[in-house]
């Protein structure tokens, strides 16, 4: 298993999606979100994504036969349109440009809208993956506010009491400031995110039980029991579709139809089968207007240490809060390097190849 | 078991309140609220409260020692205070008045903003307990809004990996208008609500195992070792304090979290011991910035639809989706009457003697 730093791995992912005809700035946004969410430890969000996203902008093209999420492909350089806006409000169309570019831009325009009227809320529909949602939030908690961002895209998740996969992952990431670095939640509304399966599939492992079941609604451990299409990394076929199951039983299969609701029909990208890509949702709140910001840092950071300085349940070493996981993941990586496994490195390999894109190991 | 009309509950709940100092309409806001709860099933959140209430408002006026959540009481005719407010959000004070009042308030409140500008945000602080938290977002729904309300208040619930309660069972709600009755989500990011355990302590029965741990982080099935304070119901000594679990494991409580910041610190209700009642968050969403309401609505009800005929998992009878356990209810005690429990009826009928409030059973 190859290793490399954060630096290589921005470099090599964004001299390919320039050669595949993004602009410099796209191409360095996407690439510095992947590496970024392989330094927090979501490898299922990182690099990689290299191969598919430049699939899908061949797709684009009519060059391949990519499909993800029901998306048309990636369009380099899409411009976002404005549908409807208010002081408050937009209703974005992302054109099917990258989504981690056009998902920042929705987050930026939240934020300026906070900033004029406490409060900002944007959308976006035709709009390609946008990856590790928790990016999204940080820009708000980078502006002393609460950030909230969510999205549907895809149909896997079985909502609770039924085994047909309907929802979306669903992800939902909460950014909150601290004295420190922010509180970031950032999770699936399934028990894990659909990217943990493709990592499986590009490792050849297994999966604990309880994470999905198979076609007929039994348990399995076999993450092509899923079915999803990730022929980027999968050496075996597909198999009949199964389903992700959702976290914290009908709790949480209710927030997952929240978020499937507020992407697929508040954004507009559509539900189920009519899905496409990810139908995005970001609010940005402006905490000055209801606490003083430092007043509100300070108690957030003695709550933070009184839930740390608590006792701890017997296994566990240290209490983490949100984001902690990832933080403590990032200093290592930073530290240690990022380990790349061996079907993402080759895939990588191939499409540099492809480009002519020189790169070493 | 006697059981009542929800007239009849709400006659004699509205009467003991008006003779405890309440105005008229105070009173009619907080039994309706109370018996809405039975209604819909929670009875955790219904009549069961009103000796309770009852005993705030002495202990306000110094004539009892009841203490919930570290209110001094209830205070009736209380004035809702603004302390901040935008075109967007308002800082409120409900100044110890009745929760379920100046809930109903804030989100209204709330609800007005959105029409003005899109989007509401209205936070409260020195509130009493605010009951039934889906409530309030239904407020929003009957405007065509989506609605979602918060609150934290106490300590009782261990964050994940610590033993020590500390947040509030903090429940979220969200309400989402459809063709029919909202969506409605409506649940404590505990395992189970506080209430639950009240309720069982009512009822002198034992809980599952996974819903509480003891005062030394053990599980355990006797709600009296939640050690929390229920003197109204309570036949027993109170035990050590233990804790209610999270749900969901490390997101359920990340969830839990957020709403702890945002009732205990965005809205400045406080957190841990220095809480202090209810801290509630409100927001309304104006859906018709981002898509025509009724389009918006259709294809709701085309997802919900899309759910409810799915393949159902073995052993379940019909997929509900968020709301219909609770529509269900409804329309079987509006059938059938409401079954109130041998000792919360006690309570009731010694409540109304004391006001000489007349009551039939």
């Amino acid at each position: 298993m190859p290793v490399f730093t954060a630096d290589q791995l921005r470099e090599i992912g964004s001299r390919i999606f320039e050669a595949a005809g993004a602009s410099r700035e796209e191409a360095e946004i996407v690439a510095n979100h992947l590496v970024t969410a392989n330094l927090y430890g979501h490898d299922s969000h990182g690099v990689l994504r290299i191969r598919q996203y430049v699939r899908l902008i061949r797709t684009m093209r009519g060059e391949d036969d990519h499909i993800h999420m029901n998306s048309p492909g990636i369009r380099p350089r899409a411009q976002l349109t404005v549908l409807r806006e208010t002081v408050t409000t937009a209703a974005l169309d992302a054109n099917w440009g990258f989504g981690q570019v056009m998902a920042r831009r929705a987050m930026e325009m939240a934020v300026e809208k906070a900033r004029a009227k406490d409060i900002g809320l944007a959308s976006i529909r035709n709009c390609n993956h946008i990856g590790r949602v928790g990016e999204y939030p940080e820009i708000a908690a980078e502006h002393e506010m609460v950030g909230i961002a969510m999205c549907n895209g895809g149909g896997e998740v079985s909502p609770y009491g039924s085994i047909d996969p309907i929802y979306g992952t669903c992800p939902i990431s909460i950014a909150i400031p601290t004295g420190g670095r922010p509180i970031l939640l950032d999770m699936a509304t399934s028990v894990v995110a659909g990217g943990k399966i493709a990592l499986a599939i590009a490792n050849n492992e297994e999966i604990p039980l309880g994470w999905i079941i198979d076609s007929k609604g039994h348990p399995t451990s076999d993450p092509y029991d899923l079915g999803t299409s990730r022929p980027a990394f999968a050496e075996k076929p597909s198999k009949a579709k199964g389903a992700l199951l959702p976290f914290g039983s009908y709790k949480g299969s209710g927030i997952g139809l929240f978020v499937e609701i507020m992407g697929g029909v508040l954004a507009g990208a559509g539900t189920g089968e009519e899905g496409r890509g990810n139908g995005v949702v970001m609010m940005a709140i402006d905490i000055g207007k209801f606490s003083p910001i430092e007043e509100f840092k300070g108690k957030v950071d003695r709550l933070i240490r009184m839930v740390k300085s608590s006792r701890k349940d017997s296994g566990v070493e240290e209490i983490l809060v949100a984001g902690e996981p990832e933080y403590k993941n990032m200093e290592r990586r930073l530290r240690e390097g990022i380990y790349v496994d061996d079907a993402t490195w080759r895939s990588i390999k191939k499409t540099a190849q492809e480009f002519n894109v020189s790169y070493s190991s």
